[in-house]
Formats: structure tokens, C-alpha cells, sequence
């Protein structure tokens, strides 16, 4: 279905098309134009038409998109139409939120399994969420078969946790941390940094002011 | 000092440059190249080149870059020598998290309020932070002259708290809600979406493996 590389900035793009076709679908709506998706998710038309053409999804003129097919069409491409397991690795602070965070209900992922040292919490469940020993992580990520992580714990052990999880065959790290992690080639990680974001933010407004740019990132 | 536009994927990169940077001059170091920093931060040596010379920041062949110098630099454009204030909009569990997340010592990003409808932790300080009553936003955000947001309040009125925030003047929005957030072209928004970011890793695991271009985000 997918045969050609798509650019990265099209794939982050993908879920906030499917939210909201999602959210299109539950009120019944049929068919959706490429200028009234770019005004619900803030991305420009041009650009939607672009990133749709990708994957083959051609509206017609005068009829725009059909919403079924389109929302059939992503939940296939975003893997929406099975579960997919994730760890957590660190309940802190910002862990217990991800723990109680709704990774919206149109939405496949679960949070099966999370990790930590902190005595007071493992053996425990949080938010339906059991929470084990670090000393048996590597056991449950492969009794549970699990390839992908949140990783939330502390910069400073950061490394070591991640050789341990790439050790034991992990995929796909979601990053947290500031640290910036190394792992082999075979690996995947996708930095989530708060300070960052905030940082390019005051960034843009100290030295440019608001530009349309915004809504390509 | 910068009087071109440079791209955002330039800018938000700056912030972990200067982080590097600021542990190496801890560190002692006087001089870098840049395939050192490329290691470090993971980003290829000619992407930090490139980056570097929007800024006219330009290493000597077989000494690379003046830790210092660079540092310094970094420290300016990044506003990193004067304080900003942001406010906290919304104190559930990821507001709670950031209260308490550390947004790095080398950087001088304070939150300076809070904001809940909660009645059990207004009138209190949660993590030295004074949280105070969604009615008294506006005036608070005048008085102590913030004009960068956090919003991390329910979907269901992030746009309705949005209008709010753009009519007391605020300049920007760290949207950590799913919603995308309509604003007046004259404030900027930076989307932080978690199940984005985790269903982005996802599909390029499922779709297409592991890829170089991870380094490029």
C-alpha cells in the first residue's frame, strides 16, 4: 500500500489528520474538503493535499474526501486497527502523568507495563498500570513482547537504562529525557524535549516575532 | 546580531547545542570540532556547520569552535542572560508533572504561576509555585507581565481558555492539549502532542523501519 518513503514532517502530520477525521466520522459527517481539514487542524491545504497524495488519497474536485475511506485508510496506515503495547520506564513526576495521561481514546496504544526502582510504588498498579522492579525489566519486556518505551527517568542513568533496553531488543524509544541517548542503528528514538520546545518558542518570539511558519512544524 | 530568517528545524536545535556547550565549558574544555559535537548531539557534523553559519559562528579548520565564544553566543541569542517568566494554564496530572519538572539548571526558564479551576490547590504554592483561580488570570498575567502560556487544561475548554489568554495579550502558547488551538496570526503556538509523538514512532517502526533521517527532526 505504502511503497515509496514519505518525508518525516508528512508522518508527524498523520495523527492529527486522523483525530480528526475520527472526530468527523463520529458526527456523521460523509465528505470533507481539503480547505475545511486545513482549517480544523491549522496545517495549509496545499500542504494536506500534498501529504495525502503520498499515500494515493486523491480527493475529487468539487467533492473533496470521502470521510470513511479516508478514516479507514489511516486507521490502517497508523496501525490504529490493532493494539500496540508500550512500557514505561521511570514513574517520577513527569511518568505518573504519562500513567494518567489519555493517550486519547481514538487511540490503539496502551501503556502495559511501567518501571521503576522506587520501592513505595513497584508491585503496585498505577492508574491500571503494574508497576515493576527494574531488576525485572528485561524479563517482562519479553514475556509481554513489547518494542517500544517511554523512557522518563533520570538523565543521569538514562544511558545505562537505554543499552539495557536496546540489550534486550527494544525498537522504539520515546525520549524524555534531555539527554541525547546513543543506540544503534537499529534502533529508533524520538526526542520529546520539554525545555527544548519551550526554549525554541521564546526563541521565535524574541527574534522574529509570529510567523506562518508555525503551522509547518 | 541575526538578521536573516533561519529555519525552524535550525532553531530548534539551538537549545541542545547550547546545553552541550554549557557542559563542556563546566567541563573545562576551551575548543570543539565540530564532529565532537556532531557525536554528541546526535546531529551530523555538516547539519551543525550549516546551522552555525546562519549566525556567522564559523570554526577554524583543525581547531574547530571556541567553546566560550560559542557559548556565550548561544547564551544571548538564546535569551539565556535574562530570566522569562511563563505561567502554568491548567494543574492536572501533566500540569503537576511540569510544576515539578526540572527545566534544566542551565536555563533560565522559570514558572512563575499557575492557574486552576480547583478549589483544593488555588491559594496554595505547589512546587514553589503560587496556583491561583482561572478568574484571576487575566489580571495576574497583566500584573506580572507574562506572555508565554503553558496550556495544559481539558480540550474541552482549551479553545475557550485560549480566547481568554489572547485577549489579556499573551504572545505565546506551549499547547501541550490535542486540540489545535485557533489564534490571531500575532501570537504563536508550539504544539507539544504526546500521542503524536507516540504514534509517529510507531508507524515509521511499522511502516519503515529505522532510518537515518531520525537525526534530522
Amino acid at each position: 500500500m505504502v511503497t515509496s518513503k514519505i518525508p518525516h514532517a508528512t508522518a508527524k502530520r498523520l495523527p492529527i489528520y486522523y483525530r480528526y477525521l475520527h472526530f468527523l466520522a463520529d458526527a456523521g459527517k460523509k465528505r470533507v474538503s481539503s480547505t475545511e481539514l486545513a482549517d480544523a487542524v491549522k496545517v495549509d491545504s496545499a500542504t494536506i493535499r500534498r501529504d495525502f497524495s503520498y499515500f494515493g488519497a486523491l480527493g475529487k474536485r468539487g467533492y473533496g474526501y470521502d470521510v470513511e475511506n479516508l478514516l479507514a485508510f489511516f486507521k490502517k496506515t497508523l496501525n490504529q486497527d490493532q493494539l500496540t503495547n508500550v512500557a514505561l520506564i521511570g514513574v517520577g513526576n513527569l511518568g505518573h502523568a504519562l500513567l494518567n495521561y489519555n493517550f486519547h481514546q481514538s487511540n490503539n496504544v496502551r501503556i502495559s507495563a511501567a518501571f521503576d526502582i522506587n520501592q513505595d510504588i513497584t508491585g503496585t498498579i498505577q492508574s491500571s498500570v503494574p508497576v515493576y522492579d527494574m531488576s525485572d525489566m528485561k524479563e517482562q519486556l519479553t514475556v509481554q513482547q513489547i518494542e517500544i518505551v517511554i523512557l522518563t527517568v533520570p538523565s543521569t542513568v538514562a544511558q545505562a537504562v537505554t543499552d539495557e533496553l536496546v540489550a534486550v531488543g527494544i525498537k522504539g524509544i520515546l525520549n524524555f529525557t534531555p539527554l541525547r541517548i546513543t543506540v544503534p542503528s537499529t534502533v529508533r528514538v524520538q526526542n520529546v524535549d520539554l525545555t527544548n520546545e519551550l526554549q525554541t518558542l521564546i526563541y521565535f518570539l524574541n527574534k522574529f516575532g509570529v510567523e506562518d511558519e508555525q503551522t509547518l512544524d
